[in-house]
């Protein structure tokens, strides 16, 4: 079993019936198939379609995502991401890039909420997601936590921006200002982009922990 | 004497000869006047139409200022204001508001470039300039050390985006949207405003110092 | 008692489980809790939560603000606050201002709706908040007036600028544009940032009045 | 003759050689043609082209302006546009509005630079240009004399967005945004846009003389 | 009776008992009172409110507009406004700007739709509104309809952009550009400001007919 | 000899040593090449460079184009492009169009500056480029020419915006803007794109003439 | 009978009522009217106008479009269009292109969905779609198929960018800036402007099968 | 000998004096120093500077890369790091990227201008950077090359928006927006970012090769 990119599907823009039909086939295909972006009306749909094809549809609706496999077990890499969020509001799109990480062969350490209390609380939550081969840091407003991170660890750090906040560029977009202006070594995905985020830094500890010599 | 605003003009967008006799009206009615963001080319023509009048112009090109005066002195109102910069491109601004400061009165204390090499410039900085009643911080492209700052001191913190940068957002517009959607409680004035910035923490440190009783 | 910073909540973007969990636990270790921006969805959570506990939620849905208590009253600074608005689609971000203030200790004085019907309104307004060590001005659409005071009064003045108004630059970036751009001095906070602005101003008010003194 | 619009040319982007023959087409046609946004490059070819056609070139430099013409003699319509400036930097354009409005029959007033030292040199401003029959206004940086004015007489009021200013939006676009959201009633024409503003005002000063009734 | 700016009220972001009682002290105090950009849950509070004062409240929904007044007549100056819309969409708007122009006592002639199927409409259009002393043009989308009309009378022009469309500046910027980049002499009020575009327009025709004998 | 896209290079970015190795590289190996937005410090490199050669360099100044040619001749498809400009300063995009088209085989007709003294000048301009297959509008400012000759014309308008202008948009953004929402049916090119606009053109016209036959 | 333009409405901003009688008008005066963007509250007020008319309604909801006809058939010209969709999310402006062109008198052949699952979908898909004289391909997010097409094919590719994709320029803008800065030759269309996009390819298509001879 | 970040300093906005002094501090404490967007005037003056200091100056003009070292050699990792470009336009970026994974110890492998001539460079191109631990991929105009890549590879894909490009979006924009909407999974950095995107891609490259170990 290769632990490649898995087969996911942006359920945003498509209707319902059409994305319970890529997923059945995906899954019938290869096994699996993950979701994200689903909406409550969405996975109503999905669960009916699947009923009696003896497939499994796990909903994950803290980042938005589905699910659909035959059962077969994901192999595990050895691979291991950390995935920090300043607040709370940017916890659905950690979520998002812990579960395709994950569907990716890696193990997820997470650290949310670290950044809404001041930077006390930073110190420890480094200390819960110790040995981690890259960091994911998703920040809203401001989106400053990425770099301060960056600054405090030798691995690679991905910035997420989250849109969070209100008033002027407050739909994520001082965040990405500030995440791709930043003096800290750091790279960047979409606002909100945790599918983006996660399959990247699952790529970058795979290939952390050997994933290359198979190739 | 007054401690209130300086009679300033921002030299920017005026004709040389226009700059001069404006400020020596300024000088003449009341005694001083102040020119902010002065070519050398305006410079030179001040200096011409300043010869032989008496009054003194004193050119400070590190804050791109001019103040022409008749010798009278500044009154020190015991007002104190510390000024911060992220990095040496920051400090034309810095100087820009700490001269204009100084105008109004204030004692001003500076630690410039102290984020260039990481935060642990930062505590040291902040002793320097221990015991001011209100702080400016400039910072450029991403623009997060008001921020920064304003976490750990409980003055007022008046966050000043800085042009440098490039890339996206980078004139300046990154630093200004993370210091508005900043969770610290700071404020903000306009892209390189070093003026405002001065002004602005004049009046708080005069008023902390007690200008308020006089009036 | 200290009569720093208030441990506030933003409650938008968080869940109403979330917000009342993490009110509660502020509440229980230092006596008080504030949320702004709380949709009364929230509110009815937050409410049902407390039940029991012994702790008084204040609702002031005015300002869209929540606040729980144990009881103990707040120290008063001696700190005056002025708050004046330019239309009356400012005074909700203006009565987030003023609870945020008085939570810090000061006593706020308002003027609402002075612009509307033309400046003649200014100077009764002004006189009603004579006496105030600094002055927020709230207003939208072209969001003029906070540098109309700062040419009037010799305390510091903070802009807010509000998102009313429609069309080019009408969600509140005219405003800020043009406070940015103001040859008044004055400093400014976010669009809509009610909180920003009276937690900047009571710290510059609880300045004044020798806070700084018992430091 | 006909007080109508003049034949004008933008000479900005032309080559220098095309302005002049274009220059010299209108003035034998008609009589006469004038030019804005002269350089001096485009002046000085112009000028040689001139030479020994019998016609008279006009330099303006004061407005970037420049008029060809056969020596008939203005007709004045008796319309009065009165032109004021928020600060020395908007009176290129200024100039520009009223070279255009001489040149379609009307009187200008003008009174420059009244916003710079506050509001207390407009009411003398004002005095200055009685009798108008429409007001051309032009400001900068955060652009709000036109309100202002609109506010104070009952003439209908042009405001011109000017490009002095630095920073976020200073290119003139704070000046524009703050003009359209204004709540005074005025109309607006584009950023540094002196041309229109002349003939758009000399259109409604000749209309209010009655130049309707010649039609 | 004055022929000047009515008494009119921006309802959009007031509460719907705010708007009533402003609209009742306003035609208390001078006998009518305008409100624009009314929704239908404020006019039936404004309606409830009227009820037994004596007042007349009239609605005019094709404009968004309510009239409250105490059945004076208004007077009638003379002043003609022509208004033409490029679209079906832009009747709203151009309505508000009728019954503000009438308001102010001029007589409105209307000339809706005309761009749609192409300008073969437009020359009868402009005959059954001739006579006007000023044109409102309302155009959304590419927005260039008041610059075709401004080459074809010489009358003054006011283009009101218009917020319809949809994709790249589909919210009325592409209109607002195209009107401020026109080579044809017009100015220009904020998207969608029916209320400024027929305020300004009635000014320009009051004083055609010669209300500033009065004055 | 094929009548497809021809060899062409951008000029822009690149250093003149680089530009004259691709140019002799493309020509040697297709019998031409032809480069746009050459600045003359290329030209004169690139000219030096071909001395010796065999090659013939011709420069086309006025469309900023080189061409470096064995002496070949030009396949005539007989396709016809027409290429209108609004205004002069069009007129070098024009040409790099009109360049690119006939490199590929088309014959041009052009008619430049016929919006500058209004539409009386586009009907005359229509006659003289009849018949074509195709048609590039080129239009700065407000750009509304293109949706104009799209109205007239039952052939493919391609509109291509000018970065003549200035203020609000005025570096084409107005006229990309007005072009894209416009209810004429047009496509467009990016602001200043005439070898694009040629190259699409002539692909039309080419297909017209039959040359999908020979495919 | 004429292969040209259709009668189009864009319903959008339209009233039900106007919408039905603008059709019922077009469709009595030519025989068929064509709708896009309709809602399905306006279908239903359009379909009980339209009831004992004797007209036929036909609904394309899959594009939002309403055909109403007197039962001629269309003209059949022969030319070829091509329709290729990046996702599933961009199918409903290709159907609105689709059902325009078909209207045309053009035959119409899609391949959607090819981007989805790389670009091993697209060289099928092309060969499903061989023969067409016009290439139509929407894409959203990153918008990249129309220039990997235009790679590919030599005839004329249009690029229709789609509002699909989140975040940073999520909403058709990051599609139609690739589009427009593209190295490959292709035009662009305003974004999810299915309409023009599918007008202009047939217009392209007709040509190419000789309509010109007629004209 | 720490195969770490190396200590950097961006030239741009700094005096050449200032930015000699810190470049020597750092050689003299840690042995290296490496400064990137140097311009001529700033290299003579560093070069001064250094004269009899025994230390040795590098510049590496094509990336615009000084380094100055006290001649110990470069700890060799293993790491291994791809760089490819889309034009020549690109190389000055990749080769800052390239400078900056060198003094990080990594070996680099460049392929440069594969996008210019079509995707068919691309493959042999591939073949040139074959065993890359991780792919630096700049691109200007559309920047579309990243996302091909990145669906061609399995290792971490880093995306250099590059300022080339003109017209609308065209300094870098359309290729940071297509990046960051794009469909393949990559991570992006700030526009010209060579610099960001050589020190993240060596970590990748650094933590590939097991430098983890040491840790
Ligand atoms: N560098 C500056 N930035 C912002 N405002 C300034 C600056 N220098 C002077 N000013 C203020 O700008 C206002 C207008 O300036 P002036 O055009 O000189 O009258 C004056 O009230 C000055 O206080
Ligand atoms: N309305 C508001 N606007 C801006 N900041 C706020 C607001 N309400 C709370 N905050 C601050 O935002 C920070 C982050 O909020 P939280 O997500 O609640 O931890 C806290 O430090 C609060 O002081
Ligand atoms: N003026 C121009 N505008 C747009 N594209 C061009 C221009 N000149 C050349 N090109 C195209 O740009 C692509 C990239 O150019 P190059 O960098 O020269 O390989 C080539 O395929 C050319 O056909
Ligand atoms: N979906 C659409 N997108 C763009 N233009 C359209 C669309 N539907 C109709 N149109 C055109 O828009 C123009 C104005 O439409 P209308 O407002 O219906 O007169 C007509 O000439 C139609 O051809
Ligand atoms: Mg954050
Ligand atoms: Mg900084
Ligand atoms: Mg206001
Ligand atoms: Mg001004
Ligand atoms: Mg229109
Ligand atoms: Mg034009
Ligand atoms: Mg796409
Ligand atoms: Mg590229």
């Amino acid at each position: 079993v290769r632990c490649g990119m898995p087969e996911a599907v942006l359920a945003e823009g498509k209707t319902a019936a059409g994305l319970a039909s890529i997923m059945l086939a995906h899954a019938k295909a290869i096994g699996r198939s993950l979701a994200t972006r689903v909406s409550p009306e969405q996975e109503a749909v999905v669960r009916a379609a699947v009923e009696g094809t003896g497939l499994t549809l796990t909903s994950r609706p803290e980042g938005g995502v589905l699910i659909l496999s035959d059962g077969r077990e994901l192999v595990r890499t050895g691979g291991k991401v950390a995935i920090i969020t300043a607040g709370t509001a940017d916890i659905r799109v950690a979520e998002e890039a812990r579960l395709v990480a994950e569907e990716m062969g890696c193990e997820v350490m997470t650290a949310y909420d670290v950044g809404a209390a001041g930077i006390h609380r930073l110190f420890p939550a480094l200390q819960e997601v110790m040995g981690a081969h890259v960091f994911i840091v998703a920040a809203g407003r401001e989106g400053t936590l990425p770099a301060v991170v960056a600054g405090l660890v030798d691995r690679p750090v991905i910035g997420v921006p989250v849109s969070t906040g209100y008033g002027y560029m407050g739909a994520g977009q001082a965040a990405l200002g500030s995440m791709l202006q930043s003096c800290s070594v750091l790279s960047v995905v979409n606002i909100d982009a945790g599918f983006t985020a996660g399959a990247f830094a699952a790529r970058i500890a795979n290939l952390a922990v050997g994933d290359r010599e198979e190739r």
